[in-house]
């Protein structure tokens, strides 16, 4: 009993420590292990089967536009990496060096991929020879390495999953329809599948990708006030394709530089879940990512006829992911194990219910009860499902509301930052000093400068200069 | 034009070059390119879709047995992978080496995996403590490095795609049990879904896993007589265990060691499906792992009509894997394409089709031609497509069975070496000394003891000493 006891041990309270309260949760909802690899981690079963639920979804969304899969090697040659000015810049102080293959040195030493572009470049070049040949929609679903100094479980670890997509175009104008494509199908995810609202908007030059044009991201806001930057999609222009020779014939015979755009999201995601919609009791899934959404509860199950009855509401019920909890627990363990793990629902089922020919179904979110007869428990299960993804939707877009503010000057700025948390809107004057100034200061960063732009004054909030953008700032992961 | 028509160049026959022929075949149906890294590739889409059919019904395949997904990393550090003797003097020689994170030596440094048994069992000793914690049926999808100096696409890469399941077993009973289970499902998946036959069979001690008790195998024959290894079961015993410190208080409070086993499948299968299946206009893909079963070619599809018609079949058999190939080729160059790509079915359509209230369906293993009213068009294929993915396997056991002879003493043994290809069956002492010699006089090795042993005599094959089991023997990739 010791070892179950500790499932459900008290964890730390979000307003005492948050970041305890996340760590908590992470590992005794059984989502990962830590490894003594520092910064790796183990994805168990209860963490890794959310990451196949977004595969999946995500997957089949990127296929109705056309996306077609790949697989591209793990390694990248150090002269390969360097071929792109500013991506190397970027990625390589934080990247894991091969020098050594068996008992012999490698004549050039490859690093693990940290993103892939210089590889799809490589292929692109062979690939792409013809107007025909394009557009290239490849997608890849890897594992990535970065050698962060800081990790944290799921929002920024050395090894971590995602799903990288490269795209190859014959025009500018392509490229930049991929690109804003796939931030709103990112975004659509997010808000359909894991109920978490988010703000589309442009990085910032300084915030941008190495090697890119532009970035667009989508941010979420987390229940602790802070951003989270939840997926990003990238217009490279012919960058790249300047860099490594990336050319197609056109219609006229001629040659030309085809135009770029990547974009991937991680399993940082499930990290974004667990802080919008978890609570002091453990994890709270949406239905659309919860490896199982019902879990069938026997009350009294040593008396005859509950089991049969918990496995024949489980048969009922196979439309939905479903199990039935028949261990040696007593119920009220049985129920808090169930909440830390955040399955959606409960179906509790006693000898005085099945008497009575109904089941006592309960919310993990708002812990309401409804008492369902048996004959209509199907449909009325996914009619709870359903209100319960919305309902979590709404909760979670109330708490960014209110958790955004508008400041027109700088004492309104820091004044916000002293008092309140989450989002503040501002105009900026569009430069970097400005940007670098205010992180430097307050630890504020640029989030976005929103699609959806307001006009909140004529001057930057920071230095006074005439402004060119309305921009979300805030603190982030 | 000269992209296109490269595509449908001439390959070269088995007849004449067998390597070469697999070599034109992997890369002329597009499903690899090679890369910088030797021995790492692109898998493009054609290619990769493949995998995901197979990654797809494999995995429902253990889910029906209970086995649950998780992701380790990817990194071992040094001291891990030497905890087991045997394991480490297996690999060590053969993993590729990190020794940077970024601008800093590691302190230890760490090998990318080449099989994950070392992590798993440090996970193990941390995460088992009670028999019921038991027992665990892990399973990864990931990729593995193994530094090869001899490579080929999808039979030995430095970089490959596989599955690795990790269980561990209160009992050596269950630990045997779930070997033998996945070595079946195995089997049973290569069989139904990959329609290529397969000999079960445990090897020997010389070419068991490094650290396993025992290593189980399935072995099929490819299309020149050669033997290929397609997926192996390993029972560990509790040498890991013991090495690693994996124990659990069982129901009586003793402390007890865990029993172990792994087993694997890679994208080496899609080697085997090209050697086995293939023939001299290229790759022939089984039903149920082609990306595409039929493909529509419209025939003069400028005139009205045919194009629309070719649509509405394609909606009408939405039920299977369905394209229009609409491009501006002629047909007898699109219908070579598909032949090199394997799609299994085609289906013609034209104006005097049209007219006629049908279309004619070509199989590409049989190139069987069936005329088909519109009407019946939807069973019909399905009908087709079952048959010829019965046809495909038989067709590849007769072939098996035609190529394998019975050798009772070393004349015999040489002689069918020398005249014949295929499997050898023999008896065999059970010494290692004269399987490493025949192995060196012959360059065939044993593939497996069959469970179906029969008795061919009294006598080893070899040495003339008395026999203990029958083997097969072959050359193998």
């Amino acid at each position: 009993m010791a070892k179950d006891k500790k499932l459900v041990e008290q964890i730390t309270s979000m307003e005492e420590d948050f970041a305890q309260w996340y760590t908590d949760v992470v590992t005794k909802a059984g989502l990962i292990d830590y490894t003594s690899v520092k910064g790796c981690m183990v994805l168990k079963p209860a963490g890794y089967a959310i990451w196949e639920l977004i595969q999946s979804q995500l997957d089949a969304r990127f296929k109705e536009t056309g996306v077609e899969n790949v697989y591209l090697p793990m390694f990248i040659p150090e002269s390969l990496l360097q071929k792109e000015k500013d991506h190397v810049e970027g990625f390589a102080p934080e990247v894991a060096w091969v020098t050594h293959g068996g008992l012999n040195p490698l004549q050039e030493r490859m690093c693990v991929r940290p993103t892939s572009e210089t590889l799809f470049c490589d292929f692109y070049a062979k690939d792409i020879q013809s107007y025909r040949d394009l557009p290239k929609v490849y997608n890849q679903w890897c594992s990535v390495v970065r050698w962060e100094k800081e990790t944290r479980p799921f929002l920024r670890s050395r090894e971590f999953l995602w799903q990288e997509g490269h795209t190859a175009h014959a025009t500018a104008e392509d490229a930049e329809a991929r690109t804003i494509q796939m931030l709103n199908v990112y975004a659509d995810f997010c808000e359909q599948v894991l109920a978490m609202p988010v703000i589309k908007g442009r990085k910032t030059d300084k915030e941008k990708f190495a090697g890119a044009e532009a970035t667009y991201t989508i941010e979420a806001l987390m229940h602790d006030g802070k951003a989270l930057q939840s997926g990003t999609s990238h217009n490279f222009g012919d960058g790249f394709a300047k860099a490594f020779g990336i050319q197609y014939t056109d219609k006229e015979n001629k040659l030309q530089y085809v135009h770029q755009t990547s974009w991937g999201m991680t399993t940082r995601l499930i990290g974004a879940v667990i802080m919008v919609h978890g609570d002091d009791s453990g994890l709270v899934l949406p239905p659309r990512v919860a490896p199982t959404q019902v879990m069938i509860v026997p009350i009294m199950q040593k008396k005859e006829g509950v089991l049969e009855k918990a496995a024949e509401l489980k048969d009922m019920l196979k439309a939905y992911r479903v199990k039935v909890d028949d261990s040696d627990k007593n119920p009220g363990f049985k129920f808090a194990e169930q909440e830390m793990r955040g399955i959606p629902l409960r179906v509790e089922v006693g000898p005085k219910d099945i008497e009575a020919g109904q089941a006592v179904v309960v919310r993990r979110d708002t812990r309401e009860k409804t008492i369902v007869p048996f004959a209509e428990l199907e449909v009325k299960i996914g009619e709870i499902l359903e209100q319960m993804q919305q309902d979590m939707f709404d909760r979670a877009l109330a708490h960014r509301e209110e958790n955004t503010h508008t400041a027109t000057n700088w004492d309104e700025f820091t004044d916000i930052l002293e008092k309140k948390q989450g989002f503040i809107k501002g105009m900026w004057c569009g430069d970097q000093e400005c940007e670098i100034a205010i992180k430097e200061e307050t630890g504020a960063t640029t989030r976005c400068m929103p699609f959806e732009q307001e006009n909140l004054g004529e001057t930057c909030v920071h230095c006074g200069k005439p402004a060119k953008k309305m921009v979300y700032f805030g603190k982030a992961y």
